[in-house]
């Protein structure tokens, strides 16, 4: 099969053998599996998981939830605290199934009255991210229970500190002290957290929604989440261009597919599978710009290098489809079907 | 009219008034304009540049340039050093009017025998950005032009060290340098080059392809192309959390609408437009984070802000339609067709 570079490239057993592992993990942790599907965006993984044991799955956006409960998931939590328009509620309250939301403010907890009554929320407290959710100490958390009423279903975190180098286990025990802390202040309540680097470290949590562990990528590896032989999806790109002299090759996988995440904590803009040191040294839109490293033969015009990104869940958001390598080495595509739904 | 956020904003006057701008600069200096349409994809606004007197139009891809021959554009240039895979070829055979492709190695010049004959290639030289090109005393050049025999038009490159604050003069003086010597050396052809931030100091030099000037953005601010009030393209977000005692405010608005450009020379994600003290310190996917600067009242949730992202080009990548402000204060969308096409 011919495939036009760049393009994103799903290798389907090292998918199967990360869907698996974490399952696994999970199961032998006794904390439900509720994997977030903003990474992939995709119907057919999102099936695996299902298929491996998850509970249900994560959304980040209403879009999502729409698409996913179109194709048959019946168990979706929007892990946002949402802005609850009359336009949001009316698109929440048309979804079938199971739904439930975050809720992070008083104002909100009150706007959830219009939702349909089945809707659930959990309450969103920080553990240490410093983004959304109210500290689990805040007078607020016990306000925002009582506005929900019989709505509020438990309390939820992101423990996104635990990216970068060695990080992961004081994020776990943050999110921990955190979840355990705050549905003893409001008697009850089911405890949500979890994310890939955080993810071996999770425990005594009721379940967990990491995403990015079914393709791993370089922030996963540097955060000490995975190895270079677990990361499932790479970028195909060709060598469109090189100085000799400089040992410098140019690719033609830009920032319009690679995205350009890049915490201050990685080196490059993702690197060359299974040559670390060949790592991406500026992204133009169209362009990568690789200095070779010296030991390592220089490619030619033409040659084709798989790249691992750095962040996989903002290459996934930039393709219609990704092409699957089967174990048999034949290709088939899927579609990314809830690309670009932000809202 | 609703608007459910994050969505890309245009303003309408904004959006004339620089391509008005540009067009007039071109003109003065007797400098063709060929802008490149990769910044926004959208078929309405290639046509009001082409009726402000642009000689044709720039693509990145040969996908961007089948969706603009498609609507009707006639005269592309395809300013990349393309693989001319069998499958790419056939592709570029395809597209009818005058097409011009990039070349930068003696292989491609090569296989441009495979083309239509009546399709152009410009030999693309470095001016100092150090990515594709080959520089303009190397012996490269002249075998590369040899290569390519009746089907040499002349050369481009792209002065991308004009990005960053004061680097434009510098710049354009490089490009004219590079590319009169490259004419000089091959006995005549076309010179093109030309970036925003360069666009002001570009001279002597036949076209000019530059990209982000009908959006501007904060990278152009920095960069010192524009002013605040030149930004023509915005991302309009929801507050969706705060936490009053830290001042940190959440928006609606990440990285999967706002993308993650941000070069060292650039402070923070984007900023609030009319608010350049409030920069977005961290992105999320789908949260911007913003510590609210002390003067200023706090937004409360719901409330509206306009981001002004750091680059263009990768915003309007992430979007399937954008929505465009009239000058009456009327709302009307625009595809963004080319979204997406990175081959």
């Amino acid at each position: 099969m011919m495939i036009d570079t760049p393009a994103v490239l799903i290798d389907r057993e090292r998918l199967t053998a990360n869907i698996s592992r974490m399952a696994a993990h999970a199961g032998a942790h006794e904390i439900a599996l509720r994997p977030h599907v903003k990474t992939h965006k995709i119907i057919e993984i999102a099936q695996m998981q299902v298929d491996a044991g998850a509970r249900g799955i994560t959304c980040a956006t209403i879009g999502e939830a729409e698409i996913f409960a179109g194709a048959g998931f019946t168990d979706i939590f929007i892990a946002y605290p949402l802005y609850l328009t009359d336009h949001a509620v009316q698109r929440l309250n048309a979804i079938p199934g199971e739904i439930s939301i975050g809720v992070d403010s008083v104002e909100m907890a009150q706007a959830t009255a219009g939702l349909r009554e089945d809707i659930k929320a959990l309450i969103e407290v920080d553990s240490g991210h410093r983004r959304s959710g109210v500290t689990a100490t805040a007078s607020e958390l016990s306000q925002i229970r009582e506005a929900l009423g019989s709505r509020y279903a438990g309390v939820f975190t992101f423990p996104g500190h635990s990216y970068g180098p060695g990080n992961g286990e004081q994020a776990a025990a943050d999110e921990l002290q955190a979840l355990n802390n705050s549905v003893q202040r409001l008697a009850g309540g089911l405890t949500s957290g979890g994310s890939s680097p955080s993810a071996q470290f999770t425990d005594a949590i009721d379940e967990m929604r990491p995403g990015v562990y079914v393709f791993n990528d370089s922030q996963q590896i540097t955060s000490g989440a995975c190895t270079e032989k677990q990361v499932a999806m790479t970028v195909l790109s060709t060598v469109v261009s090189r100085n000799v002299s400089d040992r410098r090759i140019i690719l033609d996988a830009g920032s319009k597919i690679l995205s350009t995440d890049k915490p201050a904590w990685i080196d490059g803009n993702g690197f060359v599978l299974g040559n670390p040191e060949a790592r991406i040294s500026a992204l133009s839109e169209h362009h990568a710009t690789i200095f070779w490293p010296d030991k390592v033969l220089l490619p030619v015009i033409g040659e084709q290098l798989n790249i691992v990104p750095n962040h996989a869940c903002n290459v996934i958001n930039l393709v219609d489809e990704v092409y699957v390598r089967e174990a048999d080495g034949t290709f088939r595509t899927w579609k990314v079907v809830a690309r670009g739904r932000n809202n």
